[in-house]
């Protein structure tokens, strides 16, 4: 059994290539996370989401302990066979679903009470319960519970969040020591957007000590530019032979300027939920796929892309697919874009292995806006 | 270019198996059609329909002539390419639909004037236009157009619309002359459950000459017993050496009886519409995945199947993936029945070449209803 270990591969600024290796393999960084809440990335097979390239999955602790529930999952031997995904997997902690999808939550120094949005049974999700779901899920990465605090908000509200969330971490890596040692857990930076606090959870964190850090309570309403100054603030504090996992995040251009800043792991719902709104992301940028130029055009969404969806399929069928309501139109450009995304960080650990980074991004960014003419077939 | 023709292989009384070449390839009959409605089969990659054993599907002129239009596929090359179908493919005439599906519609001697159900334009299709249709779409095989009747119904009401369709019939016969050579145009008989009608029809038909025949104005309301019985009777009339093919059935038993009555050829949504709905075709019966036992159980469909998804799955997680909303478990479970279906119509085809159709028939029927014990994993 593989326990759970980071290597520093290459730096090229602050970017940085790099390999988890876990229990159920390797996952190269920056890396970038389907994400499978309800145990399946939706509408996707997971043959397709190895295929597009990904390593690992995230699954969501909040919508599985409600169903079909931790000890179930346990019982038929864990996420990996239940998922049919045998590759690594990692789960958050519930907290941040709590906190914005559950009605009747209560966060007391205990933990957070929330009414079930299935059933409306009262659930208690305290730090011991987040860690004892994680390893009944068998995740070769959990997350410790923090509470997430949606900005903009008072700073005093920021701190106690995130002095909770600090404590928290205690009581999670304490519950932890009884984990497979295999498992690995990561500490949560929290501060909102106040580089003191930031700074403080991240020395308290350190002290505690955890096998990967992540930003959270980013993506919660800020401007782009306050997440990108936090996490050029924050990325440096971070111990460098840790992964590093900014939560939530995001577009293709956070992604290359989150790698830039020397961020190492990502998940986030885009390239599977604008897929099925019929958003496609492409090497030329993003193509919405319903607009009504692309009725006739009997091109593929890119005649050179690795992924068969968006090679064989003519952006005449695929608009079809929208306008007629057919779910494989979801599914095919869901495909297309979790190909893009791996692509977009392979690219980047290739570019970081050269020293060039900075220049991939450039060039990268440049073809997304490259004025593309998409009227005349 | 592959003229169509159709080559009968084998019989076992009245079953028989067989070989239609078209432009596009062969279709082994007996043959399943698992119908692709708006140029897709629901929620099904193309290629997943191949995999199953599909020589042909089946795509509805309705559908297609309102969106995207006729014209606008054969601009973009037909259905073959559109649908990235490469193999051959069967039109219905867009009668069927009209009569279930369309308001304000009106049938007169021209045709028949329908309200398009997403515009609310007044739409006419003639015999003509249901030919032009068919051959701008790029079928193999076209369908004439015919009224198709709801039963019960009075005989008159019966006859009148059987006298139309041959009427009809003779007009789109007319209009094909213009279509490629390589293409087919299939006769309809009508005729409800009068058998003195059907066999009118037939004759009819057999005068104008099609290059094949099909059974309509079945599955529309009437019994099993019925149907069974129009089917018994009227095969028979059907000249030899063309194909036969059962509009709109059926399930797993009507296939075989049908088959065993000499009929080739069927398509019907059940495979899909039933996958989606959670209901899983298998060698021991149908499988109601969402039922309470499954939910915690760790065996597969089918462990022995030749589809990836009948082994691959736990029937707990694909429970869970319908408790949950997840659209994957449809997907999957449309999969496991048309490999199910494929794999019928493949044993049948084998067992009429080793003069053995009897008893696999009865081998099969008796295996669905083998008690089997889903309650104790």
């Amino acid at each position: 059994m593989t326990d759970f270990s980071f290597r520093l591969i290459a730096t090229d600024g602050a970017a940085r290539a790099g390999e988890i290796a876990t229990a159920h393999g390797a996952v190269r960084t920056p890396a970038f996370m389907p994400v499978g809440t309800q145990a399946a990335v939706k509408g996707v097979h997971p043959d397709d989401v190895r295929a597009a390239g990904a390593d690992i999955v995230l699954a969501n602790t909040y919508h599985l302990m409600l169903r079909p529930g931790a000890e179930r999952v346990a019982a038929l031997g864990g996420l990996h066979p239940f998922m049919r995904w045998p590759h690594p997997v990692i789960t958050d902690s519930g907290g941040f679903q709590v906190m914005s999808l559950a009605v009747l939550r209560r966060v007391t120094e205990a933990g957070v009470t929330f009414r079930s949005h299935l059933d409306g049974a009262m659930v208690e999700l305290t730090p011991e319960r987040a860690v004892e779901v994680q390893i009944l899920l068998g995740a070769d990465i959990a997350m410790q519970l923090d509470e997430c605090v949606k900005l903009p908000a008072d700073t005093q509200e920021i701190e106690r969040a995130m002095q909770l969330s600090l404590r928290w971490a205690e009581r999670c890596k304490r519950a932890f020591e009884s984990a497979p040692p295999d498992r690995a857990l990561f500490g949560i930076v929290q501060g909102g957007d106040d580089q003191s606090l930031r700074e403080a959870s991240v020395r308290a964190l350190i002290d505690i000590g955890f096998h990967g850090y992540a930003l959270g309570g980013l993506a919660v309403g800020e401007s782009r530019d306050v997440m990108r100054k936090v996490v050029a603030a924050t990325a440096p504090a971070l111990p460098a032979e840790r992964p590093r996992y900014l939560m939530g995040v995001g577009t293709p251009a956070d992604l290359l300027a989150a790698v830039a800043r020397g961020i190492d792991m990502f998940d986030c719902v885009l390239p599977t939920r604008n897929g099925r709104h019929g958003l496609a992301f492409t090497r030329f940028g993003p193509i919405n796929i319903k607009n009504a130029h692309h009725a006739e055009d009997p091109r593929p969404l890119d005649a050179e892309s690795r992924c068969p969806a968006a090679r064989d399929f003519s952006r005449a069928y695929l608009h079809h697919l929208f306008k007629a309501g057919e779910a494989l139109g979801g599914t095919l450009l869901s495909v297309v874009n979790l190909y893009y995304y791996q692509d977009l960080m392979a690219g980047a650990r290739a570019a970081i292995a050269a020293g060039r980074f900075a220049d991939y991004a450039a060039e990268t960014e440049r073809q997304w806006t490259a004025k593309q003419d998409f009227s005349t077939p």
